[in-house]
């Protein structure tokens, strides 16, 4: 294993990458979505790290969560200031070791990352699609990366990997693809959204769209709904920190004062972080796109779509050999969720191992160096390689 | 005790009631606030259940939570379709008897339901205050509140009774009027609002002045900023319930629909739901009023401002026998804090019971019909009653 020093990310990092693009479904071979529609031609934005081996049997592939992006480790350029969104995961020596696998990540079709999402131009007006793109859904995202497997030459996928959102995505990945998937790692995710989490989903959508520059969904060449989006953005981040969290990384502090403004104007710590949030969040990311993969993730229910209504009937597709991840403090995808999913998997004697970890995070806890995690990630990986091997 | 029949609300009414009005704090003498400005005149918007006895001795003060309003119980007339918000608790032979307890309850300052707020006209412009009204805190409610008792003559009162930001009032009571208070129930509260509550207040005034009908606060001669008002609603609703109410209520129910409509039209009946609550409060609230009532709860502190940071040493203050009650599902004051409050009190050597109760539904069950804890505070109202007369 190569030198591991936590302080200087540069010098263990996967290095520069490069972001690629790849078009499928040209017309007239539309993708039949799963909504009846079809959509095409569709761009794939995906980065690749490490070296696929000749056998074509050390790849692994890499999920990204809602706002995410294929730029999953490495630097872009030599100024690039921070790595990809996983870069303390997947690297030299890291826990998804680029030494050993050749790891992909595909932005997801719904996205305005690079991949067609509804910011992408409708061929057929030569204009975005705005509001006119197709409800995708995680079976379709799925779908495309498969495309895209295919595009690379992969038939078998040593690992699919991916927390919350991209936990969807391995799901579905074993239930769609049983054979081509050897091992899996949901992380923080669960079989079937919630009505919380769909109910924080849809509070978030009636904000954007409550934003008069939405102008429903057509918005590419004017003002863009930023407020809303931003409101859109505080809601998610209350969703993916906790009580907890909030109470250890904020509490009451206040924000560069001494007493109370007695006004609006933002006392507390919370609140800023928050508002900055928001802010942030505008600069990178597309209010359609925000629109249409919580769409997604509502509609995902593995256990009605796979099983008539039973995770046991469902996992009776699944092939893969199994690591399934929650976190204590995640109130999103509680660990209950991972725990019905463990029952289901061990029901159909699949090889399934759980872990929950103590984090006082809440859902983000999956998206942060966490030591226990990677060791487990990478332990999981030696075994799926050496079970592969003999 | 009178007859108790669950199923015909109109008879163990306490019947018909009439909301009265108070006008306090006439220039040149107004109301000094915690901020350091001043209000009036005040008027205080109440109403009156039961008799009150010769020896003044048998009041009981209600305190409303944050959407709250005077009307308690009873019906304001015949046709009248329903009756007070918390008319299961409070009436002859219920959990707050009126046929043994003087019960009033007053609109709180900053509201909308006939007390001074926002929306109130300001008297040197003759237009509503707007965003010109002060910041209140709920010290300055529970003040005008104080005025009330004096105006009604009561020296004493038995007991203080609320929930969430009625709860908070009664914790304030104890500590700025400890000689005033015999006994205080509060209810699914805490002694300061934690990060997690703060976080979820401001998301929801920032979808509030998100909304362009907003305009700074003035828009009561034109479009209410009923869009933003309804988003910061449906967030509120998602507090008020839990994860499991919500499974339990809504799971992954579809509205009057088959399968996915593929669009944004609304599938699940959770989203129905929070689009009906958000269109249906703001025919009733004041988007100005839920900015300020939200500021004073994220303000509360009973700690810092009366303990210097400590609980132990703000409850020193207190005088009254406690009864504190938390519900299992409630995540926006989980039990944690109400335990943490009982032993601040009991460290004071104060008389107080602590009781958690089970229930699936959330913050929101302190509303809600639940034999366990009328009889909780039946019971202790009749002890402390018991108590005065020994």
């Amino acid at each position: 294993m190569s030198e591991y020093i936590e302080h200087d990310p540069h010098r263990i990092s996967v290095g520069l990458v490069q972001k690629r693009i790849v078009t499928f479904a040209e017309p007239p071979h539309a993708m039949l979505l799963e909504s009846g529609r079809s959509l095409g031609p569709i761009t794939i934005a995906y980065e690749t790290y490490g070296e696929m081996n000749a056998a074509k049997s050390n790849v692994v592939l890499v999920l990204h969560a809602l706002t995410g992006d294929a730029h999953v480790a490495g630097y872009y350029n030599e100024d690039d200031p921070k790595p990809g969104w996983w870069d303390i995961m997947v690297g030299p020596g890291k826990g998804i070791d680029t030494n050993r696998y050749f790891v992909v990540c595909s932005n997801i079709i719904g996205s305005c990352q690079g991949s067609t999402g509804p910011c992408s131009l409708n061929p057929l007006t030569g204009i975005p699609f705005g509001f006119n793109f197709p409800v995708v859904t995680i079976g379709d995202m799925v779908n495309a990366q498969k495309m895209l497997m295919d595009h690379l030459g992969i038939r078998q996928i040593l690992a699919v990997v991916g927390g919350s959102l991209g936990g969807m995505q391995v799901l579905e990945w074993c239930l769609r693809y049983p054979h081509m998937v050897r091992s899996a790692i949901p992380l923080a995710t669960t079989t079937r959204h919630s009505a919380l989490a769909i109910a924080f989903n849809e509070v978030a959508r009636q904000a954007i769209m409550a934003d008069p520059n939405w102008n429903n969904g057509n918005y590419y060449d004017g003002r863009k709904p930023n407020v809303g989006l931003a409101v859109a953005r505080m809601i998610g981040h209350i969703t993916y920190l906790s009580d907890e969290a909030m109470r250890l990384k904020f509490g009451r502090r206040l924000q560069e004062k001494q007493d109370f403004s007695f006004d609006f104007s933002g006392d507390f710590q919370v609140e800023s972080y928050l508002r900055y949030q928001g802010a942030k969040f505008v600069e990178r990311f597309d209010a359609n796109s925000f629109l249409y993969i919580t769409k997604a993730a509502d509609y995902f229910d593995i256990e009605n779509q796979y099983g008539e209504g039973s995770a046991v009937k469902a996992f009776s597709r699944a092939r893969a050999k199994f690591l399934v991840v929650s976190f204590t403090s995640d109130w999103l995808y509680p660990t209950y969720q991972s725990k019905a999913m463990i029952q289901a998997m061990k029901k159909n004697g699949l090889d399934a191992s759980f872990c929950e970890i103590e984090a006082e995070c809440g859902h983000d806890a999956f998206l942060l160096p966490n030591e226990r995690l990677s060791a487990l990630i990478r332990g999981f990986l030696e075994n799926v390689e050496r079970e592969q091997a003999a």
